[in-house]
């Protein structure tokens, strides 16, 4: 391999990846969505000037990775704890319903399987992907809006990451089924020990880091080491327990989510990231969006999915915090916060790919329900605040023992 | 190609090379020599848990373009005009003089060979290496003493700044002789050309991003076109006009030096560089040394590399300063203060390497010549200093036309 075709190559990822991400924004869409179309229209689709190497798909892991470990560090366990059993509830209905929709709208689609048959695994793929909410895209629409901090607000964010995690937990036993040489019970022995083992030795690893905090705030050492954390559990999650390299990553930013200098790291992965890893993650999506083979049946079934994907979140997380007693509207408000995807959809549908649970036309699918959702979850959010501004009185004391931090 | 064996990789370099990095500062060496070690320990050389594969030679390879982009942006146009020719003739001098001693001592060892020959070649190399004074530990051994802004601090940094230019140019020839099919006419025309064209095209590009300066101060984009651009000029270089892509990258650092984000560009390639890039670079030069063929009479000649590579630098830049009304003590700070050697060093041996116009076994040559000039440098500077305190009155005036801006 020329290196310096792979310069060429990362010159028109970055050039691209910038400027569709800029004309996005200018339509008010995350720039995410730029990125991808970018990726779209340098790829086979359409100009065929950059080709997926193994190089860019490297590339491309390594920065997945590295946007697991950011959501994992700038995962609060103080706010999952404050909110609670509610955001953990609407979370697990959250996850639950799109789930159940997504593998029935496949079976739909494609017959109903056995449990446990490939095809069925396929089905719960599709369901896999629509489980994980966006918390990026979710939290820049309630900054806009002044509303991150109201009770609404703690509980979409907190139930947003739960979400995640039990999102990343059905993939991670998803995955591991597809492994011919592994039965059921296997792999979920060696998922719980695999948090099992994340926990003791992550508390282990806190610690040492938390002793960092005294002597090394601020210091490169501690992004370094915080870096090669991730490397180390994604690789250990992936080679010695199968499962997914990303919840190892992920894991790794929630161990260090509680030291002084998670925001430190956070920012130093950051500039990583949007630099040169992030481009490429997004490209290369794009470059793997094979639409040579969407048919109108395809076509129809993305759009039928884009509507089950958003309807299934906003019933699931609606109804659960109408059990607990929230309004009418605010249920509402719940379940279109919720409804943003954004990154974690890709990730897990391009581990789908990888692991051939999923066709790369689907991607047109996920690409289309991002866009959607991104786009019309900040519009009706603002609707919905114009139309109900808050008002949460009849929540307080029901909803958390410290009613005075709420409006912090 | 497994992606978590790369990680695995990653996280053992990672972890190696910041240990091995603040075990060298402890020592009071550069972190790079540390970094350097940890790529020896961890490769074939000793442990062998890590093997050198492709992937790990795009990212080393990035890594050199990331590295010397830095070096271009933190070039300061300004010093280099106003410290002006002096410094130009002690950087020729400080170029010739070790690029001379350097092929002198290859032909006095391996036989002398005519003019434009492969082995002709191989000692121009040699002495190609010994061209370039690092910036970077010299800038770190005068802020230490504190004698940075001084006429002779500022004599040393403009001299070696310039050095770098043309030692990269020496380096640029030298390659281009090694391709077959070019001659030395062509060559050196492609060279002009290329040079030519970068500062008719890069000065449109220092106007588009001066614009920048107005209305995009700190944002991320400012960064992310900056290393479009470096890749851009890299792959031009290398891939039309047969220049190094190094060359390339410093161009396009030179060329962004001036704007007001130069620093704000610095600082986020930097990070990129330390956290992933540079460890990589560092560690892949150690895993490419080979001591299996060190024989006697290399380890002779790298002891005399080293020795030639130091006294043909002092001898240099001493003398030319002498010419130049400088004092004895002050011409001999000026050649000890150019006297270290670093990572330009290292690139222009990997370059070797990949042309084939240097064995890897002389890894070791410039590893020690690194490590020795690093160590001594500040140590003789510190010496001088002590016995000869800083008095330059009798260059005022003579020096400058601007003596009221030194002390600044």
């Amino acid at each position: 391999m020329e290196t310096y075709s792979v310069l060429r190559d990362l010159c028109i990822i970055i050039v691209f990846g910038k400027a569709f991400g800029i004309l996005a924004r200018k339509l008010r869409a995350p720039q995410v969505v730029g990125e991808i179309i970018a990726g779209l229209v340098i790829g086979p689709c359409v100009l065929g000037i950059v080709q997926q190497t193994d190089f860019l798909s490297v590339m491309a892991e390594i920065g997945v990775i590295l946007l697991m470990f950011s959501a994992g560090l700038e995962t609060s366990i103080q706010d999952l704890k404050r909110t609670g059993i509610i955001a953990f509830l609407i979370a697990c209905a959250g996850v639950l319903v799109p789930l159940i929709g997504g593998t029935l709208l496949y079976e739909a689609f494609y017959g109903f399987s056995p449990w446990g048959s490939e095809n069925f695994l396929k089905a719960m793929m599709i369901g896999c992907i629509m489980t994980a909410t966006s918390v990026s895209i979710t939290v820049r629409a309630l900054q806009e809006l002044g509303h991150l901090k109201g009770i609404v607000g703690t509980t979409i964010m907190s139930a947003a990451i739960i979400d995640d995690v039990i999102g990343i937990i059905v993939l991670t036993v998803v995955l591991g089924f597809k492994d011919p040489s592994a039965n059921i019970g296997r792999t979920c022995l060696m998922t719980v020990l695999f948090f099992v083992l994340a926990l003791v030795l992550g508390y282990a690893i806190f610690r040492i880091f938390k002793a960092f905090d005294e002597h090394y705030l601020h210091t490169r050492r501690v992004p370094i080491l915080g870096l090669a954390l991730c490397m180390f559990m994604a690789y250990v999650a992936e080679h010695y327990f199968g499962v997914a390299d990303i919840t190892g990553a992920y894991l790794a930013g929630i161990i260090l989510s509680s030291i002084k200098d998670a925001d430190y790291i956070a920012e130093k992965m950051d500039i990583n990231s949007y630099m040169l890893f992030g481009p490429i993650f997004f490209a290369s999506i794009g470059l793997k969006t094979d639409i040579t083979g969407l048919t109108p049946a395809i076509l129809i079934f993305c759009v039928c999915f884009v509507l089950v994907a958003m309807v299934t979140k906003i019933i699931g997380c609606g109804l659960m915090a109408r059990v607990f007693h929230f309004h009418w509207n605010e249920s509402l408000k719940i379940g279109i916060g919720m409804m943003t995807r954004g990154e974690v959809a890709l990730i897990v549908a391009q581990k789908g790919l990888a692991v051939g649970l999923l066709d790369s036309t689907y991607f047109t699918a996920v690409i289309l329900l991002i866009v959607c959702s991104s786009i019309l979850t900040p519009v009706l959010l603002k609707l919905l605040y114009a139309r109900y501004p808050d008002n949460t009185e009849h929540l307080e004391g029901r909803y958390s023992n410290e009613p005075a931090q709420q409006n912090t």
